[in-house]
């Protein structure tokens, strides 16, 4: 299955979700990875490449790796390589990997072509669109970065056989919520289908991409309907912010999230106790957590301002209208939202 | 004096040569500068802004703090000052601050706005066009960076007024390239005027950034053209990485490229010895240097390919083709050019 991601200019690129071909360049590779996946899947990798010269750079496995320091590491690499110009940088990992891989294209030598390889579901039906690049820093998540487009994103759902149980259940938490957001017949559809069959996954997969290959072609640079896709991201960011991004994978904490934003629909009254219920059954299939324990609720409340999606200091938050649709409100009381974060305070 | 830079998208704007007029803003400003040009010019550039908080971070003065590090410093002052999306950096100084101002902003969640203010004479008639940013590292000079580009350049010749003599120098060696390149008619009215006359300097700097925005518009991404600027820099990059960037100024180890390059120009029979010699004559009426001792030629070569300009290993020359033109020249032999380098080891 191909599907064209449509982007302005000569940005556009195709998401390929089969079995992996090979792969040609034109000039030099270096493979950018982390010590697990490349001792799991970096010798199929390599027997699928052909370029001038491969290198290979691993950068330490988790999102507290996703910094300044590892960014700087790939640089070093790349120019120890001699990358030129018209090398490309393969991504070949979950989302840290593309993230930083993708930031260090944009900015190597002004910017040169990657190409992502994604090989955790998280990464395969989220970071893989969009053209979102960066790391993190003390002040939070993803708040320096690059928008810089692949030049083609390789999906085999092979890489997933040896996927811990968590981060499969981790990157189901972002296919629940682009079926949430945008699409109440994906939604029933997961309901109904085990994914532990390969040709499901792969169509939930393809459903997904193309759900959000849809929403991020008509709103590039995220000005408008794209902030859609936060849905359950400003609670979670916090929540990972809180626990030093050690305690939870980036999808567990946005499940956690989108059941925080749910109650806090439910009380604005845009969706049903009965809908929510759904929601987080269809999480509970594959094991995500839905609770987390809210130690000062005045100080999760304040760190909604470390979130990006602040502007003029108005807390943006992406709340599901009944499932199949969304709304993104900048309008909600402070109290409201601590009656919700109340509940989650043990 | 108006230019109007006309890029693709959104991305035109306007350089202003003048006294500074106020300078509206519709949300938070930050004034990237050093604390010499601070001390010198902030009071002036206060009194002319108008924004809803305005913050002052600054960074140390030269080439040699253009790196990683003062990048993340003026980021975290980003974060502490809580900058949002709709705020503005104005880079208020020479090339240094302006190249780190602007690579910050590209990437200060994931791009705002940056306006560049110049203060020195080589900024004010390079470093406001092209969209160039970047920081260098141990491997060379400006290898790390983005295309971003200002909102608009305000070009106020008052801060020459305190620029020391060997800046103002430095500053005209890029006007002389302009000229040598492009413009014959421009190189005999520089022969023929004296910049100490300030509405000769405004026209000088006009005429310059005319020239070189004429060049980046046709080619904003270096692929073309815009490689002609570059005439001088091949040798210029390694004597300055040599030197660690602390001996010449940017604009003096230009002046030397250039006479390097018309050596080469003269070896190759692209020039008159006589036209070398007025480009000598023109360089030294500023006193810049035209002169550097070569301790060993083979490896001031092989620095050539530290240089992002070197596509697939083969070194690319920006050479005169007499006054007024130039080449782009891929294919001299490495024999040919040890000779010119030659004439420089003392």
């Amino acid at each position: 299955m191909d599907i064209d991601i449509s982007l302005d200019g000569d940005k556009s690129y195709k998401v390929v979700i089969d079995s992996l071909g090979v792969l040609n360049f034109k000039s030099k590779v270096a493979i950018v990875t982390n010590p697990k996946v490349a001792g799991l899947h970096l010798n199929y990798l390599l027997s699928k490449i052909n370029a001038s010269e491969v290198f290979v750079i691993t950068v330490p496995d988790g999102e507290q790796y996703k910094n300044f320091d590892s960014l700087n590491h790939i640089l070093e690499n790349c120019f120890v390589s001699k990358l030129d110009r018209k090398s490309t940088l393969i991504a070949f990992g979950g989302g840290v990997i593309g993230d930083m891989t993708g930031f260090a294209a944009s900015m190597y030598q002004r910017g040169i072509d990657f190409v992502q390889i994604p090989t955790t579901l998280l990464s395969q039906v989220d970071a893989s669109v969009g053209g979102k690049t960066g790391v993190n820093n003390k002040f939070g998540k993803n708040l320096i970065g690059a928008f810089w487009q692949p030049k083609g994103v390789y999906i085999d759902t092979q890489f997933l056989k040896t996927l811990p149980v968590r981060e499969f259940g981790a990157g189901f938490a972002e296919i629940v919520k682009m079926a949430v957001t945008f699409n109440k017949d994906f939604f029933e559809w997961l309901e109904e289908h085990d994914l532990s069959c390969e040709q499901n996954l792969q169509i939930a997969i393809a459903k997904s991409v193309q759900t959000k290959a849809d929403v991020v072609s008509q709103d590039e640079k995220e000005m408008g309907i794209r902030a859609a896709l936060n849905y359950g991201h400003t609670f979670g960011h916090v929540i990972e912010h809180e626990t030093n991004f050690t305690s939870f994978l980036h999808g567990e904490a946005v499940a956690i999230g989108m059941v925080m934003a749910n109650k806090l629909a439910c009380k604005l009254g845009l969706m049903s106790e009965d809908e929510a219920s759904r929601i987080a059954k269809l999480l509970a299939k594959y094991n995500l957590p839905l609770d987390y324990e809210i130690q000062d609720i005045h100080s999760f409340y304040d760190d909604f301002y470390l979130d990006k999606k602040s502007l003029d200091a108005k807390i943006k938050f992406i709340l599901p209208s009944s499932i199949g649709g969304c709304e993104m409100r900048d309008d909600i009381q402070k109290q409201t939202v601590l009656e919700v974060l109340k509940e989650f305070q043990k």
